[in-house]
């Protein structure tokens, strides 16, 4: 018999099929292809391909030349725009404003066929710097309530340029998806007066079940309620409720414990496409006592996004406390 | 300069991007192919490969045997278990119960190659009955909290077998997706104290910029806040809260609706795959003041789920003025 599980954050149930759970060997193997050698934007030389930087970390060279390690250029084809005023109007019925925000693009480094997994630690954590970065400055910015940031690795995921990157988008409104998140994460407090993510973190750390892994500041679990097939939650173990307030050490612990997690998909799962999402409070906020950043990967097991797109409900094929076990399993290449 | 759309039901905000709009031809074509000749269990002849039918209608024949013009069976890998009480525990922190449920699939046609828009009109008004008798027959189960029926055209819309079907999920909770949509609908009609989803058909009607076309009773239009380009809503234009309390005038003015639509995609969008999700009110609710029930379609035109998948955002590069304005130009074939 298959189990109903709660999401208790979000109240969102879940189908998780317990009785013919998929085997990580059942799920369809789509290898991310390794990059092609084909000229890229993102490549030494192809510098003014890209709109001017906004931030770079470089060995030499100036302004949009070569010789840096990370660079951070407006996307070339933004979905939103960075100039004018929100302009929020009604239209019949309806509510509408201007799409003003920022979208920029983190190129990860200048080696055109590295993944995150096989990038060294230290570049790693120089991207991790970049996206505090970013978000410190882009919060200045009093039209913005909320900063995306995410990283779309292979095809199957959305990825267009293979180069390694990621990508950020500041947003005058804060999605939905976030606002289930924070909302359920307040209703929790409100009763408890405990963060339901600190709770989260000492019930998988006791039981073991779901844990992936953890470091001195880190813990990687497979949430209860699950999703998706090896859907992996990255949390730091203090809490904290945004990510660009993270000190040193700490984003030099996430650096390592993000490419072993990466690298233990890459194993269990024969390097699979995969989403990667920050989830951080919105940037109006001043310290939340009731949310709790975190990262949240989601790898691309099936051929098509499936069931949940004709239903509108989620149904995933494996349990987490046998897709974590995996991953525990994979060791750490 | 994009614009940011308020969905008025959900309160979900949506990117549209105005400027580099894209057209119909501009989307990635891949038609999806006419169905093959082989061996499939829901043909006639093979009646015994299915778990025996709940419901069918037929020229001749009986149960379990040819002769059925649409036929009603159990899945065989069903998402939920039938029997069984919901036992619901706590597990740690966490709440689950038994996947108690039914999962039917709704054989459409005996004929392999159809495809829903060249089914005959009377044959999808039979296979709006044959949903209309299930739900009206598994509601009387209290167990069962929400009815889903969908419909997935095509591998890239998660169809695994190609004979036309659709498929019924009774469920013992109400999905997150559908109490966004309910809860949203109630708080408009407590400040209003009229529908939403009516307010929505009149103002359609009146402005005519995303309406596709309309019968007596039913009104095809794309949604101000569109997610995804062509997403297309029928919605009844006398208000009903559920599906299964449809009348006979009704499920025959239905058919035709529904059938033109598929037809204007399939010419538009050249036979696109797609999803069809039937929004009902929650079963156990009698007839409610605010809720409207109403038909969503969604084309894949985009090779992968895309931006949302990463983002956590919606995207739509296609305004749904213009993408109404392709189909009403379609014409009938």
């Amino acid at each position: 018999m298959p189990e109903l599980r709660k999401d208790p954050i979000t109240g969102r149930w879940v189908i998780i099929a317990t009785d013919r759970a998929k085997r990580p060997s059942d799920f369809i193997r789509q290898p991310v292809p390794p990059p092609s050698a084909r000229v890229c934007p993102f490549d030494y030389g192809n510098e003014h391909k890209t709109p001017p930087e906004v931030l770079a970390y470089r060995n030499g060279g100036g302004r949009d030349e070569p010789g840096w390690r990370v660079r951070v250029v407006p996307n070339k084809f933004p979905v939103l725009g960075i100039e004018g005023d929100l302009n929020r109007v009604g239209e019949g019925m309806y509510d509408k404003m201007a799409g003003v925000g920022a979208n920029e693009v983190i190129i990860e480094s200048p080696e055109h066929v590295m993944t995150m997994g096989e990038l060294p630690e230290k570049q790693i954590e120089e991207v991790l710097w970049a996206y505090k970065e970013r978000v410190s400055d882009l919060k200045r910015d009093h039209r913005f309530r909320y900063i995306l940031i995410f990283r779309n690795h292979g095809e199957a995921a959305g990825a267009s340029l293979e180069h390694p990157h990621s990508q950020l988008i500041a947003l005058p409104i804060v999605p939905q998806r976030v606002k289930e998140e924070v909302d359920g994460a307040r209703q929790f407090y409100d009763a408890k007066e405990r963060c339901i993510f600190c709770d989260i973190i000492r019930e998988e750390n006791r039981a073991g079940l779901r844990l992936v892994t953890e470091t001195e500041r880190f813990t990687v679990i497979q949430p209860y309620a699950a999703r998706f097939p090896f859907e992996t939650w990255i949390l730091p173990k203090r809490h904290e409720s945004h990510f660009e307030e993270s000190d040193a050490p700490t984003l030099a612990n996430l650096a390592w414990i993000l490419r072993a997690t990466i690298r233990k998909m890459d194993r269990a799962l024969e390097r699979p496409a995969y989403n990667l999402m920050l989830h951080s409070a919105p940037v109006r906020e001043t310290a939340l006592p009731y949310y709790h950043w975190h990262f949240e990967i989601i790898p691309k097991l099936t051929r098509v996004a499936g069931f949940e797109w004709g239903s509108g409900f989620y149904v995933n094929p494996t349990p987490p406390e046998e897709s974590a076990k995996f991953l525990r399993d994979a060791g750490l290449p």
